[in-house]
């Protein structure tokens, strides 16, 4: 959570995603000079066949994950499948991702680039027109049942699992968990959405069943956030922090359960609450 | 913030830019059915003489400054004069902004649509390669000096003038606050590039001298915040959470001081320390 104060009492030698810088501050009314810590943010070049196609700013770590999981949850790819290799380049300016895709996922990501040329920018990856921003999902599977436990677990889990953030204070992460909220998986990332692909890449190159489970975030849920989750099949997205209307409104028509505000024991539950049992564990008899 | 806790205790008929939905929550071991305020995001596309240029998702309020400051900060328009007029168009799907602009700017625009036509996505806005994340930044003016006071004047003020996010606590801000720390500009957003082009806007439609003041976000300091407040000429950027690597490389490669972790009296200076006094206003004689 990037708005929780880093653990500065950590000694840390290395950090992969990190890196030392000299800095000047002020803390209980004392000057002070220290090295500290601050997460990478590194331009990286998503390339397709040769032909480039985006540039985002991402945490350089995991990237094969990002990789895969941006490439569905864009709906680039149709499966894990069709992503044949990717060769990771680094230069002085940044890192490309050099993926080879199968020919039929590439005929039509070169027919979606001609339909926009000259018409079209940037912003929502890809995005032409407002018609398209909000694209066909998947219907979603039932998903197991969860207890309002698990969702506290594997908040508590997320929180002390988060390396990177622990040391520079700076970043997002987005874990897989179990029914009964045990982190399983997780990745962290600059950006909340690279986060969440390089998890959702990682899941699908595993074949973790999706639907026994659910995705924690340490961010708000917005609707980019929804949208990546519901292509992913993922039937809860639990976040720390707060949804927008547009995610609610998604959520809702994905039949996907959205939580906001899972903190401690406490959460909000904005559509879909039949997949969650909201009593107490332990004190079955106190449920409303 | 979108961290901190929203204020549930306030009795809200009406905001703008939110919408009240029924919810279900757990709060201290209780469930409990109520309606929420959760903050609208709504796809804003940005059409430059009618040509659609890309797709955002945003908070329906001060359009016309964002269309204004993002137009600037990605150095599209060379000042505002260039931009003419900003019709904003509602429909279910979204938002259109008709920017009409200047034939000489639309000329270029036009010019480097092409050259990037069926080779380029998204991602960076309208970024084709790597050479090209890291635009030449204009050099920026001396500043006047500024205490910690002013910092964390401004950083009290922003938290409390923060309307939208109070009632939602989904929602990012940017504030312009004078060399005394005192906000006089602050806009919000769901996404905090967006508020901090809205903020960039305004400044510049109002004609402010943006060397006289700095400007404070509630978000952490990623590159293209640092760059968007390069573009826009202020000298100094405080935010409440950490930077990345590549925000402090830019910020020191620019020529502005780069403040994170501000919060209530403490801070952390990350680059360009020399237009700050980290010495006690009240107590001079603790400077280090």
């Amino acid at each position: 959570m990037p708005l929780r104060a880093k653990r500065p009492a950590v000694a840390v030698e290395a950090c992969q995603g990190a890196r030392s810088l000299p800095v000047r501050g002020v803390r209980a009314g004392l000057s002070f000079e220290q090295q500290d810590w601050v997460a990478e943010e590194v331009p990286v070049a998503l390339e397709f066949n040769g032909v480039s196609h985006a540039v985002m700013l991402a945490t350089p770590l995991d990237l094969e994950d990002f990789a895969l999981g941006f490439s569905l949850t864009e709906g680039l790819l149709q499966g894990a499948e069709q992503l044949y290799s990717v060769e990771i380049e680094a230069s002085e300016l940044g890192i490309t991702l050099h993926c080879e895709i199968a020919s039929e996922a590439f005929a039509r990501l070169k027919e979606r680039r001609r339909s926009m040329a000259g018409r079209t920018g940037c912003g929502l990856c890809g995005t032409e027109s407002l018609a398209q921003v909000a694209r066909e999902l998947p219907p979603l599977q039932a998903g197991h049942p969860l207890s309002r436990g698990a969702i506290a677990r594997a908040m508590a889990q997320l929180n002390e699992q988060q390396a990177l953030q622990q040391v520079t204070g700076a970043v997002h992460a987005a874990a897989w968990c179990t029914t009964r909220g045990e982190v399983q998986w997780l990745r962290e990332d600059v950006g909340r959405h690279n986060a969440l692909d390089k998890l959702i890449g990682a899941l699908v190159r595993d074949r973790v069943d999706v639907r026994q489970g659910f995705i924690a975030i340490t961010s708000r849920a917005s609707f980019e956030m929804v949208q990546k989750a519901a292509f992913a099949g993922v039937p809860l997205l639990a976040a720390v922090s707060a949804p927008t209307s547009f995610a609610v409104a998604t959520a809702e028509l994905a039949g996907m359960t959205l939580v906001g505000f899972a903190r401690e024991q406490d959460l909000v539950v904005y559509c879909h609450v039949e997949r969650l049992a909201l009593q107490d564990e332990q004190n079955p008899s106190h449920a409303n």
